[in-house]
């Protein structure tokens, strides 16, 4: 059968790549972790301890290296020396032998680094229930030691290193004051055969501490990647670091660019969603409270009919608002006033009557905005999601562990 | 493109039908509610009161004849006449008109039968927000009171005026002493075009009270429709009733064969998932209670990765055992033991080496078991589902509403 692929869309690079962060050097090598034989090693080190702070998975069979990064970051204080990352294998569900890989690819850097191993993080995605190909890792790391650099291409190389089905690279950068905030990450709009691994790393050569960025990183988070409907599916990897090496000083509104960079890192996993050919960004406004509020959110965007809709560029009403109806969240749903794209198309329980046609044309865009809002108080919640089409179905079930 | 359909499975024709339950007839015409031309209007009369209970759908758009239903049931203090219901047209988001319409309809049916109204409950299915057109409608009550019939056709007939964007029709009866419960219904595994409504009705001639039947409703539904994984979504039409004539004596075992019937009820409506080409049970066993291992069930099958995996045939447990460890019900994950058709892929953290051809082709299966076992406590859950394949995604992303 064919099934068509949509074109895979094309971004400008970004202007700054992780590697024109000041203080950091970057490598991307390939070590054959990937049978494909693309860059599958990635580092980053920084001359001097830098600011850190992460999230972390919160699946109960979180990988080795969410369990060994994790440890570190608490044992360190927020203050790293190097990031390591593979792709090509999760180091995932692999027991003990699985730690104790997770821990030596640590040491490794640590020594070559020359700093206290706690100081050293790691990640690691791909195929999962699978032993670390610890000879080849080994390689790979030393030979990413020798290839560290201030080039911007250094950064690119860190890049292609992380990524597994991602059908772009996904990038972005901003300035803030003097300084840079670049960032990268690695993952697809709702899901991957390899569990949906999502990895996101922002690095800055601002001077802010640990604890400020312990401070920013939740609400960055909420804003950016905790507002990617991941289909109810959180990997065992999923990892989001903000990094910085404090060689400039930090304006007062750094955490803008922050987000900002975050936020169009999220929009790329949108995007790339098997065969998603938009994002749909559904915000819902009225709610009991701003959870209430996301938990609507998600109740629409996990809906395989308002999904397929979005696909079909369907401006399906009854599909929205039924989904919206039987949410345990909302208190009073006669008030509903449901857009797409601008268009109001129901209002306190009846249809508005709108021109479909053109609203069908309104949804074939690849910025969808659906809005629904409520009386029950002034909750807000906004989620952006993929749609799902026939390459979601072809890659997904016909891919085998 | 050419999207393969998947062959429609074939069942033998119940035993018994509804106009087989003694004290029951039963018509379905033709009122041209549907552009198919299909009959549209179906009709149940009692010979006298029977005992009646319900369950309806909790969605805040319960359309206007569940509303109606609802109330009537309350106030015959469940005894009545006179089952109406109506295929092509939801009656749902249609404002005070609707509901107007929908109590003409009992209106007229309780007359010509000569009861109270509150006697006479009333479904409908089909097409949302948009008004009944009430002179075809009133034309078909008319018919279908005249067409009235004991003849074991006359069950059938009423059971293809309720179809809609069902594949095939769903029947299921048993013998309970000397009597027969019959149960017909219409709706698809996860999802309608039309909102995914499902209507069941369940009738037979034994004499128990309109108590006893309220009290059994729940955990019949429990282990029937509400066991059948509606991908989140409840439509604005959903109705089960159970019925009974109270003509011959009920023995004390009544309750087995209602549940028999109801579980192959949902059975059937979980298969004719658009595009499902079997049945997947998800057993939950060891949670931390009854409630919390239908938690996980329900996670579990919401999972597009999930249900995508098993259209493919593809024994992955990674989508299973990382559904499980990512929710909030499961209180310890590493104990978990995951069985697919009998065959053990995964216990305590790692996989279990299996023999990955001889699992998939054993997946290839009208019926698919997927076992999920913890030891958070003792409770225990299964759940139906369908697969999610391209004939799904076919069918509603190029339905137009």
């Amino acid at each position: 059968m064919s099934i068509p692929v949509p074109p895979v869309p094309t971004f400008p690079p970004a202007e700054h790549t992780l590697s024109s962060v000041k203080g950091l050097r970057a490598a991307g090598v390939r070590a054959g972790l990937k049978a494909s034989g693309n860059p599958d090693v990635g580092l980053l080190v920084a001359d001097a301890p830098m600011a850190c702070a992460g999230v972390f998975t919160q699946n109960h069979f979180a990988a080795a290296p969410v369990l060994r990064s994790r440890e570190h970051l608490a044992k360190s204080g927020g203050l790293v020396r190097a990031l390591v990352v593979n792709s090509g294998n999760a180091n995932a569900c692999t027991g003990a032998q699985g730690e104790r890989d997770a821990l030596e690819t640590c040491e490794r850097v640590a020594k070559a680094v020359g700093c206290p191993v706690e100081q050293v993080l790691v990640c690691s995605t791909g195929v999962i229930g699978q032993k670390l190909p610890m000879e080849k890792l080994r390689a790979g790391v030393d030979a990413a030691l020798a290839a560290l650099s201030t080039e911007p291409a250094a950064g690119r190389r860190f890049l292609e290193a992380i990524m597994t089905t991602d059908a772009y690279p996904k990038e972005a950068s901003a300035r803030a004051g003097d300084g840079v905030v670049a960032g990268v990450c690695k993952g697809a709009g709702m899901i991957q055969p390899d569990m949906a691994t999502m990895l996101a790393f922002v690095a800055m050569d601002l001077d802010v501490s640990p604890r400020e960025l312990r401070a920013a990183i939740t609400p960055v988070a909420e804003a950016s990647f905790n507002a990617v409907h991941v289909d109810t599916h959180t990997s065992t990897n999923d990892t989001f670091l903000l990094l910085s090496t404090r060689a400039r000083p930090a304006p007062a509104s750094w955490r803008a660019p922050v987000e900002q960079v975050a936020r169009r890192l999220a929009w790329l996993i949108a995007r790339d969603g098997e065969g998603a050919t938009k994002v749909t960004t559904i915000e819902v406004r009225g709610a009991a409270s701003d959870a209430a509020a996301k938990a609507i959110a998600q109740h629409v965007a996990a809906s395989a009919l308002v999904r397929t809709a979005l696909f079909g560029n369907d401006p399906n009403w009854g599909r929205f608002v039924s989904q919206v109806g039987n949410c345990r969240e909302v208190k009073d749903a006669r008030s509903l006033v449901c857009r797409l794209q601008g268009t109001e198309v129901f209002r306190a329980g009846e249809p508005t009557p709108f021109d479909r046609a053109a609203a069908s044309k309104a949804m074939a865009a690849d910025d969808v905005r659906l809005e629904l809002a409520l009386s029950d108080g002034s909750g807000q919640a906004m989620l952006m999601t993929s749609d799902l089409g026939y390459r979601y179905v072809q890659v997904n079930a016909e891919y085998t562990t």
